[in-house]
C-alpha cells in the first residue's frame, strides 16, 4: 500500500537532499507510485526548485508519462526513466539526484561501463545486502538528450542487472529506488556516501 | 515586470549562500532590477553581511550608481559591474558569489582567459541550454581596484562572450545573472556545481 | 549517576550527527548506560534513522543484549559491541559513527592494524590528554558480520590497548565512548576532526 | 565603546562557529573587551561547548587573568594569549578557532614560520586592506603546553609582525581579533576562507 499523500514525505526528502548539494539549480527529480495496476505514479514536474517543493509541484502520470487529472504542469522530462525503473523493479518510488561526486565519478568510469563498491559496511545500507564483502556493480550509462532512447538504453541496464540498486547516468548523476520513499531515500545517502568514499580515495 | 520587493528575495538569497559558504567575511554583492528606463537597480549597500541581511542593507541607484532617493547608504564598490551586465544582458537581476572553488580555478586558469565546462547535465541549468554537450566558456577577467577600468573590461568580455552565462573574476569569484532573481540563483547553484566538479577533477 | 533520560539527550546527538553526515543511511549505533550493576543499556533499536530519532527507537537491554521491558524492538545488531565497550571501560555511553573519513582510513590503515594520531592540539578533547604530544593509537579491527566473534574482538583490542579512546572497524567507522553522553560526543568529534586532518594532509 | 552585553554576541558566533565545524570539541575559545583601562574581557569559560554557549559560559578576567566577581568558573587555558593580543592590538575582541584546514597548513608552513597569502580579493576583508595585491604573511607560533611561554611567544610575534591580522599555532589553530566582534568574526571568515583555498591549491 503506497501513502495516503507521496507529496508530502517527496518534499522533506527534497529539503534534506537541498541541503546536502545534490539537487541544486532545479535538478534531480522524485516519484511514489500512486497505484501499479494501472500505473499512476505522483512526480515533480519539470525545473521545480527541490529545496522548496510545494504539493502543487507535483502531478501524477500513467504508464504512457501522460498527466492524470485537471493540471497543466508538465511531469519531468526525465519521467519514462522513472516509468522505466518501476515496472522493471517493481518500484514504490524512485529517486534522482545530482551531486558532484556522482557526476564526476559517472564520468571517469564510463569507459568500464560502471563502477565497483566492495568491502564497506554501509553496503548494508541496500536492500538484501548483509555483508559488507558484498560487491555491488553500479551501471553507468551514456548520457542523452533523447529520452526515448534513454529509457531504452535504462530498461537495458536494468535487465543485464538485476541485482543493481542505483544507475549512473554519466556526467548526470544518480537514479535509485525502493519499496518505499524511506527506503529509496535510504539507498541515495548510502550510495552518494559510498561514492564519496571512493572518489576520495584516488 | 520585476517582484514588488526584490529585497526581500535578495535577503533569502544571502542567507542560504552564507550557509554554503558562498558569501563569506561580507564578500559577493547582490542586486535586482526595479526599472531597465531609466535604469533604477535595487543593491546591496557596500560591506553588509550576507548571511543576515535586511531591508536597510539594500539602495537604490541609477544607471550612474549614484543613490536615488533619502540614504546615507552607500552602495556596493563593484555597482558598476552590476550595470554594465544589466546593460549587456537585459538582465533583471545580478549575483555576484566568492567560493572557495571560484577563487581557485580563476586563478589556476587565468592564463587561458578562461574555462571551458562540457559534457555535464548541470549546464542544463543555464538558460538557453538543452544539452550536456554544450561546451560553455566562462571568460577570466584579471581582478583591478580600478572600478572604472574593471567595469570597461567587464563590458568588453561580455560582448566578446554573448553567450557567456557567467564571468569569473580572478582570485576573486563569479558574476552571473538572470531575467529574475530565481534564474539569476539557479545560475549561481549551476556554475558554483560546475566549478566544484571541474576542481576536484584535477 | 546516569542522566534521567538518555533517549533524550541521544535524540540531539543523532540529530547533530546527521546533519554532519556521520550516520547516514541509517547506519550508526548509540547507547547510554542505565545502570552498572545489573547492566542495564538504553540503546538504539536496529534501522532506525538517526537524524530524527524518537523516544519509540530506543530500547533497554541487559548485559547479554536481552531485550527488558515490553518491546517489540530488537536492539541494533551491535549491541554486544556496546556491552564489550561499557564493561572493559566502565563508560556512560557508546556512540559509533560511520563516516567517509573513518570509512577510508580504516581501510587505508588496516595492514597496520591502526592510526596514530600525534601532534594536534585537538587530542586534547580526549578524557585525560593533556598535551598536543601525546600519541594516541587507534587501533583497526578487521570488519566481521559475526558479532560474537566482532564483540570477542573488540574485547581483546580494548584489553590490549587500554588507553586507546576509540576503535575503528575497517571500511566501517567509529567507536567511541565516555563517561558521560557529552564526553562520548566530544570524543566523536576530536576522532572525527583528527581523522579529516589526517585524511586530507596525504 | 564596548557592546553593552558581549556574551549575546559570542554565543551567536560560537553557534555560527560550530555548525562550520570550526569549534569541534569544546575548541577555540573567544573574548571581548568591557574596559580597556582597567583591562577586563569578558571570556568563554574553559572546556565550554561552543555550539550551545550560555550566558553561564562567561566570565570576566582582569589584566592577569585573574576572575572578577563572585564566579566559581575558570577562564580559557588560552586566557593570558587573549591579553597578550588585546594589549599589543588594543583590539576589542579576540576569536580562536580550530579548523581542519588551520590545522592542517600550520603543521604544513611550521618550518617556514608563517605563510603568506597573496592575489585574492577575500584578504579586502581584513582591516585595512584596500587590493587583493596585499601580502598577508600568516606567522606560525609553535604550539605549548607552557602558557606563560606561549604567551610570551605570541607577545614576540605580534611585536615582530605588527601588520599581522592573525596568528597560527602549529596542530592548532587560528588567533584572530578586531575593535569589535563582527570585524573580528569577519577576520576568521577571510581567513578560514584563504587558509581552505591555498590548503586545496596544493
Amino acid at each position: 500500500m503506497p501513502e495516503p499523500s507521496p507529496s508530502r514525505a517527496l518534499i522533506d526528502v527534497g529539503r534534506r537532499f537541498y541541503s546536502r548539494n545534490w539537487v541544486l539549480a532545479t535538478s534531480g527529480n522524485f516519484s511514489a507510485v500512486i497505484s501499479h495496476s494501472p500505473l499512476l505514479l505522483c512526480i515533480t514536474q519539470s525545473a521545480a526548485h527541490k529545496g522548496t517543493l510545494t504539493p502543487r509541484n507535483f502531478l501524477t502520470i500513467d504508464g504512457s508519462t501522460r498527466p492524470v487529472g485537471r493540471t497543466t504542469a508538465r511531469p519531468s522530462a526525465e519521467a519514462s526513466l522513472h516509468i522505466e525503473i518501476v515496472r522493471a523493479r517493481k518500484a514504490g518510488a524512485v529517486l534522482h539526484t545530482h551531486s558532484v561526486w556522482s557526476t564526476m565519478l559517472s564520468d571517469r568510469h564510463s569507459a568500464e561501463g560502471g563502477l565497483a563498491l566492495q568491502g564497506f559496511e554501509m553496503l548494508k545500507g541496500l536492500d538484501g545486502v548483509t555483508t559488507h564483502t558484498h560487491r555491488e556493480w553500479v551501471p553507468i550509462l551514456e548520457n542523452d538528450q533523447d529520452m526515448a532512447r534513454l529509457a531504452g538504453a535504462m530498461a537495458g541496464v536494468l535487465s543485464d542487472h538485476p541485482d543493481a540498486h542505483g544507475v549512473l547516468l554519466r556526467g548526470h548523476g544518480l537514479y535509485t529506488w525502493g519499496r518505499t520513499i524511506a527506503e529509496a531515500e535510504r539507498h541515495v545517502e548510502a550510495l552518494e556516501f559510498l561514492l564519496e568514499t571512493v572518489g576520495r580515495q584516488k
